[in-house]
């Protein structure tokens, strides 16, 4: 008998219970496809009594960390925690005890993730992270391996189902964000506090990820610039549709000629035609330029047990493989650039702009607004003034299409604006990403 | 100094330059991306004078193949000669050299795949040929690792850049097929003959090789039905669009639950506004169903030598870290099923069809062919009559959906029709795929 890949799962909650449903509903496919079975061999989690829905061995659960990271058989610890400090050290100690890792945490990635490549590196371990960016889309494995011998350019994604979920939502039923949210809770597509989706953190964690390995920096979180959907309204929507184009939550990641980075998370006007423009609903999807081979463009569900566990059981397969190799399996392009990065300013962006401004209703304000942004070399290309507020007949909501303009200069022009006797509300900035 | 991996190219045309200006461009990336770098050490082609679009040393291009293949110290031999028998024999004879192959050859595999890979998996090489579907789109590699977890329900693509182009050029400006055709062979889309593509050909070519991957068959070409778009009218188009749908030539495979394999490539109706109805142009798309991601599409350039050298070379790097790793890297999911299928009859589909009937133009003649198709319990969804020919007052042509119906009772409706005195012409069948 063949010796199996022995896996320490730690955290059993949705998605560890997912991955040991899928492994018994497509055990009997998986195993002829590698060399070793893949095997659960123990699972430590702190609530070792509620039920969980999925077959095991009762003895196998325990709530002793230690036991199972101690345990010399297991040749795989598999991370799904959700925690932070906790599941950095215990990566960290698995790693050093030269067991593979496997983990969905982008959380902890995007801001430990190269450290922790250098620990893997330096034990001769594999740290594999499928599951941690996209899902049950297959992306991690395309930029190590499919697409490894392009330049890649830049990469753009919708990577967070609830937000996506939510302005499809705000823009086919032209609903209000509040009640958009309130409909993805209560269909379990949004958390209680959803700050993480709606504010685009979650996107930020994994725009890093991928942006880092793209490029072959360390790109972190805190390097991602970022405005979450929150203050979208349905009136900035309809009038984004009236100039052609859609409103996304779009994670954009560009590598500039002098190697510099920018990486940014934000409401973002994208042409209808385009291709990301018709992803709708909680699926993903992410384009990657490559100098060779244009844009390629992946889409899937990018959250849920099923898909993720797809991604998960995808590692452990390698981890299978690797282990019939006699050890590590050197996937390509792992980027271990611990500390090498340049990542550019948000203030050198040039690019054109969806500006809401609140304002005062009154002849000339409009005017005021334009000299200031003028002043600091903003151009407007169209200017649209959507409705009133019926209860406060003196503002005015107006919405300034922008050319191309430094961000900058922007920021300068609605510094001066904010100081405007006319200006009545903090003016919102969205950003127009111009594709095909 | 490390030891190079050592690639013999056999035939030097339009694909091989790129993949060697490709190297040339992108080598300072890939090599530190690899153990081992990627080397040209000779070429093989019977044109050893035309000057090529390429930096490369004369004296390694030869016109004496065999002193390519005989060499011990080229470890990859790079089959491109786009020939049948001879690439067949070529590689047979580097796979029992010990020598890994990779190829774009989807004629040759989609005919004697399953016996090349067999021999490689005997002789303990890789045979490899990301490049032969989708151009630069990784699917391939993306089936045999990042959804290996999942059982892969169905696949259906758009597969064929020259027949999407043309179908998009008569969707979108309202062309007949032979002006759609001509303009696609100005602009170098379509080959002077390009029976091909137009016909079904390379799709099916394509299709086989992705069936028999997903379900680990021996599916091969002359399994997959077969119809190309030389008969779709402008008027079929524009009344799939009233109806909601748009045609692609579409490649179609699915597992049945008796484990029997549909597989066809023929003018579809899809939703239009189904995740595949969108893509346009020379653009490739395939969706893949897996019982865990649920739909995941992967879409890109599928064609052209810039992108298939990116596939190309991100074969050539998996076998430059499988050298690193002391020899055969298992790829996971390598289907040898060789003679094992299961291929579903034509006869036992069930779908909805959209066929086109031209009649004489008189009171009674539909009534006789919808009597014809009730009688073998094909029933009508909706009828449209878009114009009389108007130099032949006594033709009309009918468009007819019908709903589900087996293919076999079709047929037989049809059989029946032909023999009518009403019916004047071939009756043209499309099939409806409903996908969201």
């Amino acid at each position: 008998m063949v010796a199996p890949l022995n896996v320490g799962l730690i955290g059993f909650g949705n998605i560890g219970t997912g991955v040991l449903r899928a492994l018994a509903t497509n055990g009997a496919l998986i195993t002829p496809r590698v060399p070793h079975p893949i095997q659960i061999k123990r699972i430590a989690d702190l609530d070792t009594t509620t039920p969980r829905n999925a077959p095991y061995e009762p003895g196998i659960l325990t709530n002793d960390v230690d036991a199972l990271l101690n345990d010399p058989e297991i040749n795989v610890v598999l991370e799904l925690t959700g925690t932070m400090d906790f599941a950095r050290e215990l990566i960290d100690r698995a790693l050093k005890a030269k067991k593979h890792v496997v983990t969905a945490n982008k959380a902890l990635l995007a801001v430990h993730g190269m450290d922790l490549m250098r620990t893997a590196v330096d034990n001769k371990v594999c740290l594999l992270f499928e599951a941690a960016v996209g899902g049950g889309i297959p992306l991690i494995r395309t930029l190590h391996q499919g697409l490894a011998a392009n330049d890649i350019q830049a990469i753009r994604g919708i990577i967070n189902g609830t937000a996506n979920y939510i302005l499809t939502e705000m823009t086919e039923r032209q609903l209000d964000f509040n009640i958009a949210l309130e409909q993805a809770q209560k269909l379990g597509y949004a958390e209680p506090d959803p700050t993480f989706d709606v504010e685009g953190h979650d996107t930020a964690h994994k725009l890093a990820i991928l942006a880092s390995l793209c490029f072959n920096q360390d790109i972190r979180f805190e390097d991602v610039a970022r405005e979450g959907i929150t203050r979208v309204t349905a009136v900035d929507i309809a009038f984004a549709a009236e100039l052609g184009y859609t409103i996304k939550l779009l994670g954009i990641a560009k590598r500039h000629p002098d190697d510099s980075v920018e990486a940014r998370v934000h409401p973002t006007l994208l042409p209808s035609d385009s291709r990301l423009a018709s992803v709708n609903g909680v699926f993903n999807a992410v384009r990657i330029d490559g100098n060779l081979t244009g844009p390629v463009i992946l889409s899937g569900r990018g959250a849920g047990p099923d898909p993720t566990a797809s991604a998960i059981l995808s590692d452990l397969m390698v981890l299978a493989s690797a282990k019939a190799e006699g050890g590590l399996r050197r996937e390509m392009r792992l980027s271990v650039a611990t500390g090498r990065k340049k990542v550019r300013p948000m203030d050198d962006l040039l690019t054109a702009y969806c500006i809401r401004f609140g304002m005062m209703d009154r002849p000339g304000a409009m005017a005021q607004i334009l000299r200031a942004l003028g002043e600091h070399n903003v151009s407007v290309a169209s200017i649209k003034q959507p409705f009133r507020q019926q209860h406060q007949e003196s503002f005015a909501h107006v919405l300034v299409v922008t050319h191309e303009a430094k961000e900058s200069d922007l920021r300068a022009s609605l510094k001066n604006i904010e100081t405007l006797e006319v200006n009545r509300a903090e003016p919102f900035v969205m950003y127009i990403e111009e594709m095909d």
